[in-house]
């Protein structure tokens, strides 16, 4: 895919979506030395990216005239509230399997935007309910990542924080960092970053006990966890990427792999600095862009993308659990 | 003092904070069968309204030549960093004296805003030494809220609130609600919405715990606690109101007293539904216009001043001990 097809998405998306603020922390700045631009993708419709790839899935699908007469999805997470939401928002039925377990808020969530939820007893099971669903009565399985539209419309959340720097301050991004599940939203970062700078470096962020990308960045070679790993990061708990999210994820300039304690810390001053609401799998770009600048990268102006705010109330609990704020932010 | 000095102050602060905006969220309104419209002022300069009355009082003692050699305030509080900032901001020295055991975190914000900081040992040992330096030297002591200046710039955030109203979808607030501490924001609430309504209903809530306000209203004395009371709504901690704030608060259509719980349960939702930081004083008003709308009040349009997203660690732990999210709001 060309990283033109980002921008066929921002117009396609533009009169749809919100678009973001970047946040800023200036204290955060003089703690660290350098100049941070956050993508808050918290306040994008339903909390997370995830509206942007299912809504421009959708709205490809209907510019071809293939509007389906059911949206199918399987996800206890941000993708079903995004489907949900798209489709709603496009006047298609949507039913979303979620696997037993899923919390009680996000369920009534989805319900709220509309769909029907169907409750799986497994994740292995909802999987095969849904594929089983699409194709058949005009169904259309829209899947979390592997899809090129589901990545094109990821990518204009970059697309936008580039827009604003571009027709602002002006300059460049000397780095890039955005969490790592099945690697849409890096995908879509890798290709809008691109339009605008060859030189700006990406970097992926992941949990070190969900590190099945790093592995497979790391050895060239995909490779697949049996079970969801149990990361606070929740959004960051997909068992492998795709192909198609490979051929992006092996052209960035590198992976970081976060501690829990990590997650833990960054997700309390994420939400303490910039006053907004964090989820874990958002706090993992920072962790990785403190590593990065540790490293000795001096004066740099840097993105991180914050990709959701949906918590529920468990994960809330174990982030704040113990205070991480006496400890200050430092090189 | 005329609601028109809430507009001079308006204009004179214009330039120098941040509009804040109006949050939504359309499953609340579905949930309670209304229109809410929330001031959000946890984004405002230094994370709370209190940076409008810090700077008001300092733009207008420059005006009138006044401008003092230092700015002397005490507080443990969102009142600290706004001084702190708006002296700052204005190139004057700042001296706080917060009492021992404030958090480490919020004194370091002080700090990081430029500020001395003195540790007094006890609220009474603060306010006695602040007092003492007052006058000295060219010190300004700028109180929290017993100041016309200090009212008038608190006002400034519903004046916004109400002329995004008229200036988008039109109509007028039926009710609007706004935690009570020293009475400032309220008094400031109170004469801009005087400004565009003869109308609309002003409540105050208050942790019924700390309810000295609202026993001064119903016995048209103001009462005073001997110590500040242990709500986990720190920004309602003042042990009374003082004749200048209790002469607006005396005028308003009610006081809310809110339960412990409810101030949680609000918390968590506001968090959940808005995505933004909320702290446990903000989540007062909101609590009080749920219980408004039990009443029988249908179909209405209010505005909930959301005053401020400063929460320590511990604050936050003891928010989300318990899950209040399973509970959906409803009437």
């Amino acid at each position: 895919m060309k990283p033109q097809a980002v921008e066929i998405a921002a117009t396609r998306l533009k009169s749809h979506i919100t678009r973001t603020p970047i946040l800023r922390s200036r204290l955060l700045d003089r703690f660290l030395g350098c100049e941070i631009h956050f993508k808050n993708e918290g306040a994008q419709k339903v909390g997370a990216f995830k509206a942007r790839g299912a809504l421009n899935t959708l709205l490809a699908l209907k510019e071809r005239k293939q509007t389906p007469l059911e949206v199918v999805a399987y996800s206890s997470g941000n993708h079903a509230q995004a489907v949900a939401w798209a489709s709603r928002h496009l006047g298609i039925k949507s039913t979303i399997i979620i696997p037993a377990g899923a919390s009680r808020v996000k369920i009534a969530a989805t319900r709220a935007y509309g769909a029907e939820v169907v409750i799986a007893r497994s994740r292995a099971e909802a999987e095969d309910m849904a594929k089983s669903r699409a194709g058949v009565d005009g169904s259309f399985l829209l899947p979390p990542y592997d899809h090129d539209d589901v990545i094109a419309g990821q990518g204009t959340a970059a697309l936008e924080a580039w827009e604003d720097l571009k027709g602002g301050e002006g300059g460049s991004y000397d780095a890039v960092f955005a969490p790592c599940g099945g690697g849409g939203l890096l995908s879509g970062t890798f290709l809008a970053t691109r339009i605008f700078s060859a030189e700006t470096k990406i970097f992926a962020a992941e949990p070190a006990m969900a590190n099945d990308a790093a592995r497979s960045y790391n050895t060239g070679k995909i490779f697949r966890f049996n079970d969801a790993p149990k990361t606070i990061a929740d959004g960051a708990r997909t068992l492998s990427v795709s192909d198609r999210t490979f051929h992006y994820l092996d052209q960035l300039d590198g992976f970081y792999e976060i501690s829990e304690a990590d997650i833990l810390y960054w997700s309390q001053w994420m939400m303490h600095l910039l006053k907004v609401t964090v989820e874990p799998t958002a706090a993992l770009g920072m962790a990785a862009a403190h590593q990065w600048l540790r490293e000795g990268n001096r004066d740099k102006k840097i993105l991180v993308m914050l990709s959701g705010a949906n918590l529920d109330s468990d994960t809330y609990a174990a982030i704040w659990a113990e205070d991480h704020l006496s400890r200050l932010p430092a090189l």
